[in-house]
């Protein structure tokens, strides 16, 4: 390896609020040359990386192949040319973002790679939204799931209807069929459901319904959102439940994040 | 809500690194007054509490009821006496940390609750180790369970079987039944598993074995220590012979953190 040789962070960026960053991520991004973000890495975030070069690592459906290897090469050129890389994702790097990949593509052609994991959007989200992915009586275990085209048609989702909860990220746009596959093959059409649009932000929605009227096509949803199904989603209504007492008592009518939908 | 009411922080404190605290997290245990922790989380970690009074709220094995009523009790106590406490879990406050639990009781008895997610030692700890918990070809989901003795005897362990990345947190005392049930019911028992301990720390150590073996009763491990079930168990040999050859062209020998096994 020559002397001058740059590197590349592999980082989470967590699920949007800036503020959880990790301690580590925000000093790398701070130092770095270059930060390659993908789409759903808000502008604040990109905005704490100041001195550094942006590169704009977003992917459209229909073009991720050629996408990615632009990706790498750009990983490549700029950590050869001796620079402090940030490869910025959403969430957290090895959660369906191709972070184990370009771990694998950088190690293979000389380039020191340094992971920081990030808060999961898959979990965090629904927390913030009052809706624990586990909770004692309820969910000893969370599964989350790629509900994106090329995934749902490869999925044999009867696998899934026996567990607890299911956390799906970008399933948006086949919610209906991903609803519907669950109930075809058992899953209860009364389940509920939650849809968490821009979480951890000020501009946070919650859709709160049945899987049954989602497969039906009776809920509305931006993309992207955290879709999740399963009983802890009803821990959400107790907790707003607390909230709105704990508000009229202190006569401040406090609303917290959960609550914005 | 009486003027001076305090306010309680369930926060999570990450998989171990003090690093990988989430900014909000590492600003709110340097203003706490209190600290309530839990068994895993490091002493390094609650160095940075300077100045807060410092409350050992760890659990240990059939005297859980009992303690999670006191620390009930402690956390209603220090915020009705206006004090910011924080409520301090490893990894993340809402997975198998009776966060939501938690959440409940206090909102029940009046006092306002923040959440601050951390990075779950679930998804980072394999991470870390050169393990991604999902990998495009390999792995399109993952399931966290919760392998202690209470939910191993109340789990219908089929349900796991076909599914792709398992991680399993507090499995290491169960981890032949485990095993065990997950081969009776169909898992191949050739697949690769690996029990990280100290995940994140320089104490880190990593086992890599088969389900078969773990059946057996032939790998030792230390709890704690996450266990991982999959494919993407196979993705760290590749990790660490592309690093492997990066130390020896660079004529540094310098091995990462998932190569101390």
């Amino acid at each position: 390896m020559p002397l001058g040789m740059g590197k590349v962070f592999l980082v989470g960026a967590g699920p949007g609020d800036p503020d959880l960053l990790t301690v580590k991520a925000l000093r790398i991004l701070k130092q770095a040359d270059v930060v390659v973000y993908d789409r759903l890495v808000s502008a604040e975030i990109l905005a704490l990386a100041s001195g550094a070069l942006l590169v704009d690592g977003g992917k459209r459906q229909g073009e991720q192949a050629r996408i990615q290897n632009e990706i790498h090469q750009v990983l490549v050129e700029h950590a050869r040319a001796g620079r402090t890389v940030v490869r910025l994702k959403a969430g957290d790097p090895m959660i369906f973002a191709r972070g184990g990949e370009e771990w694998e593509h950088l190690l293979s052609h000389g380039i020191e790679v340094e992971v920081i994991p990030g808060v999961s959007s898959a979990l965090a989200v629904p927390a913030l939204a009052g809706i624990p992915p586990t909770y004692r009586g309820l969910a000893a275990s969370f599964t989350v799931v790629a509900g994106h085209r090329e995934n749902f048609m490869r999925t044999d989702w009867s696998q899934y209807v026996p567990l607890d909860t299911l956390v799906i990220l970008m399933g948006v746009e086949n919610r209906e069929y991903i609803a519907e596959s669950l109930i075809r093959h058992g899953r209860d059409s009364g389940q509920a459901v939650a849809f968490i649009e821009n979480g951890t932000t000020a501009q946070e929605r919650v859709v709160e319904s049945t899987l049954g009227a989602v497969a039906a096509g009776r809920v509305e949803v931006e993309a992207p959102a955290v879709f999740v199904i399963g009983e802890v989603v009803r821990v959400r209504s107790r907790l707003s439940m607390a909230r709105a007492e704990l508000g009229d008592r202190s006569g401040r009518g406090r609303r917290g994040s959960y609550e914005r939908a």
